[in-house]
């Protein structure tokens, strides 16, 4: 057992070494002998845990799969568990170099390999099926599809967070999400929920152990 | 004169020949000797116009702010004139290489340069300045301002075109920007403006000759 979780310990300091360089550097420039000598781990183990640059990228994007995905937040609306979430990974993306790295990854797709649209499609359920809750709680608006506004959700994150990223190493992503929350609430949800929700996240949400 | 034509008949040639080269591999894995070949330019008329691979995709991405950003709409709305420029954009992305290749390059940033985030302020601005002209009609609510719908606008048309590209291809992209329109503009405009928006783009807006 004690191998094992040495096994598993190695392999966590590679991704991290690894998740370093890919968000410093991007795919392409990043070196299989630099994210060796980031995480400190010999040759020998690197080649038992990853066979490539594209192996170690994949687990580096497959951490993502691995998040908790159930609502951290206590709010008692589904669709506010829904805002919380964009802004707990919106946190995340600001502290945690592993996230960000898999983010940077998902969206330089295509750089280093044909489309690969698992990670998408796992954000895109993630958010379907909190926002059917949020439609059983009468919380969405009948006419609307939890698939069609987790489209738009998945979609509008992921370019809010790049433009933020590259216009101000994102200081600004919460306040860019609260905003684009405030504008598109009125038009998903029904009249009497969007008085009641807190766009910038529900008070009690605690960030301050995500990263 | 003659000469000076050619020479921007070339400098367009190896920015078409370039623009495909980096649509199909990205920045990192293409070379510009693959560019040469492509645009069937001889070397030295090449790095007369660029000295390096970073040179010609400047060019490529800098051919976005070369764009007519007057409405090509001929609808009376500011609101739909803006709602129709998103469509617009996602046909050229659909069928214009050059433009399709300068995106990527703008979404690839940061991996072959620092951070610069001059194409997507221009759109910013391009997309603030309607949205005051449509708040001048009275079609934007008066409590937003211009430049934070602009940074939802940019931020969205940003993730969601790149949402359609890894899921399908860009199939979906009119479909999806038409949802967002549906889903953003209870909440963005005044509302006797909303029910006389066409969110999938006016009726006489002529995509046929954007290409």
């Amino acid at each position: 057992m004690a191998q094992q979780e040495r096994a598993i310990a190695t392999r966590r300091r590679l991704l991290v070494g690894a998740a370093e360089v890919f968000d410093e550097r991007g795919y392409a420039a990043a070196s299989i002998n630099e994210i060796q000598a980031r995480s400190g781990v010999k040759k020998g183990a690197m080649y038992f845990h990853f066979k490539s640059k594209e192996e170690i990228a994949q687990g580096v994007m497959a951490s993502q799969l691995e998040l908790p995905t159930e609502p951290r937040s206590s709010s008692a609306s589904p669709m506010q568990q829904v805002i919380d979430l964009t802004h707990e990974l919106a946190h995340r993306l600001r502290t945690d170099v592993l996230f960000r790295a898999s983010i940077r990854l998902t969206v330089e797709q295509g750089t280093f390999q044909p489309h690969d649209s698992d990670v998408y499609d796992w954000w895109l359920r993630v958010f379907a099926r909190d926002l059917a809750r949020a439609q059983g709680a009468g919380e969405l608006r009948a006419e609307l599809t939890p698939e069609d506004v987790a489209a738009s959700v998945v979609g509008s994150f992921t370019g809010i967070q790049m433009l933020s990223h590259v216009t101000c190493d994102r200081r600004d992503l919460h306040d860019r999400l609260t905003k684009w929350w405030q504008q598109i609430l009125p038009g998903i949800t029904t009249p009497k929920t969007a008085a009641g929700l807190a766009p910038a996240g529900s008070p009690e949400l605690d960030l301050t152990g995500t990263g």
